[in-house]
C-alpha cells in the first residue's frame, strides 16, 4: 500500500514557507512520499491562537527579517518580497485550488512560481491578473485562473481549507503533518527528514 | 584573543530551555567556545511584544506538550515538570546569579540541576527552600542561596538582566547571541553549531 502523503500547510505569504516549499518535495522524494500542498489562511489560525503575525511583532519582526536574509544567504534562494508585505493572499490561494481541480499534475510547480512571484521578485499577488500571469509562466490557462479565483466554489474550498486546518489543530505556516505527526516551522524539517528515516521517536 | 562567550539566555520555566541547557555547553566545547548563561524573565519580553507564553496559547501549548514529549524520547532525557508548569522563577533565577557571583565555577551545575529539578523532578521552585536544596545537592550552601535570592541586590540583577535582553532585542527562550548573531530557539542550535563550523553566510 503506497504510504500518505505528506501533508504542507502554509500561507503564500509565509516567508517561512517560501523556503520549505523549495524544499519539500525533494524531501518527501528522498523518502518515497508525496505532498499535498494546503494552502490556507494563516489568519484565520491567528484568531484562534491570538498570535499576531511575524511582522506585526515588536522584535520578532526584526528578527525574522535578519533570518530570512540569512537563510536565502544560507540556501542561494533569492529573497526579495514587496515592500508592503505581508499581504493577504486570496488571489493566489484560490488559484492554487482551482488548478488543483483542473490540471493537477501543474500544481507544484504552480505553487513555487507563486513563492518565486512574491518572495524572489516582489510581484503584487493581490492583483489576480499577476496571479494568472504566474500561472502562464509554468502553462497554465491564464484567463481560466481568473475566472477561477474569483468563483465561488473557489472561495469556499479555501474557506474549507482553512476550516480543516485549524480543525487539525495546524496554526503555523510551514505547518507538516506526515502520518498525523505535526511539525511546525522550516526548523523542524530535519526533524521531519529524522522522523521519515527512523519511523519516528 | 579568547573568542567571546556564546550568550544563552533563557527563562527556567521553558520547556525548549531545559533541552538546550542539557546542549548548550558540549556544543560551545566542540567549538572551543564558553557559555554564559543569563536567566531572565520572558515576562518581560512579552509584555514589549504582546506574545503569550507556549502555554497559555491555544493550539500551540498542546503542540509543545507533544513535542516535549518527543524531544524527551529523542534526547533520552525525563521530562515530567509540575503539574502548576510553568511558574513564575524568580527565586531560581536571583539564586542563579547569587551564585555566579559567590561560585562561578559552579553557575553551570547549579543551572542544570535547577532544570533537571523542575522539568524532570516536578520539584516546586516556587519555594526558595527548594531553590536552596537544590544548590545544596551540588555542593552550594543551602543558607547562602537562601539568604542570596531574597537580597536586593539579586532582585536588582535579575531586573538588569531582564532589561538587558530587551536591549539585545532577545525575546525568547532559548536565545543565543554569538558574537551579536542571534538565534531563537532549541530548533535553531544546529544552525548555530554550523554558524560556528562555518564562520556564518
Amino acid at each position: 500500500m503506497a504510504k500518505s502523503p505528506i501533508e504542507f500547510w502554509f500561507d503564500f505569504s509565509s516567508g517561512y514557507a517560501y523556503f520549505a516549499a523549495m524544499a519539500v518535495d525533494d524531501l518527501a522524494a528522498r523518502h518515497g512520499r508525496e505532498v499535498s500542498w494546503r494552502p490556507y489562511m494563516l489568519g484565520v489560525a491567528f484568531k484562534k491562537t491570538g498570535v499576531r503575525g511575524l511582522s506585526s511583532t515588536p522584535m520578532k519582526s526584526d528578527y525574522a527579517r535578519l533570518d530570512w536574509a540569512r537563510l536565502a544567504r544560507r540556501t542561494g534562494l533569492p529573497f526579495q518580497p514587496p515592500a508592503n508585505h505581508p499581504i493577504v493572499q486570496l488571489p493566489a490561494s484560490r488559484a492554487y485550488y482551482w488548478v488543483e481541480e483542473t490540471a493537477p499534475e501543474k500544481t507544484h510547480d504552480f505553487g513555487r512560481a507563486l513563492f518565486h512571484a512574491y518572495f524572489a521578485e516582489a510581484r503584487d499577488l493581490a492583483d489576480p491578473a499577476v496571479v494568472a500571469a504566474v500561472g502562464a509562466e509554468v502553462g497554465l490557462p491564464a484567463a481560466g485562473i481568473e475566472a477561477g479565483l474569483a468563483s465561488e466554489p473557489m472561495k469556499a474550498k479555501l474557506k474549507a481549507a482553512s476550516d480543516e486546518a485549524i480543525s487539525k489543530n495546524v496554526f503555523g505556516s510551514p505547518f507538516f503533518l506526515c502520518d498525523g505527526e505535526p511539525f511546525w516551522g522550516f526548523d523542524r524539517m530535519d526533524m521531519l527528514e529524522e522522523w521519515l528515516e527512523t519511523g519516528g521517536w
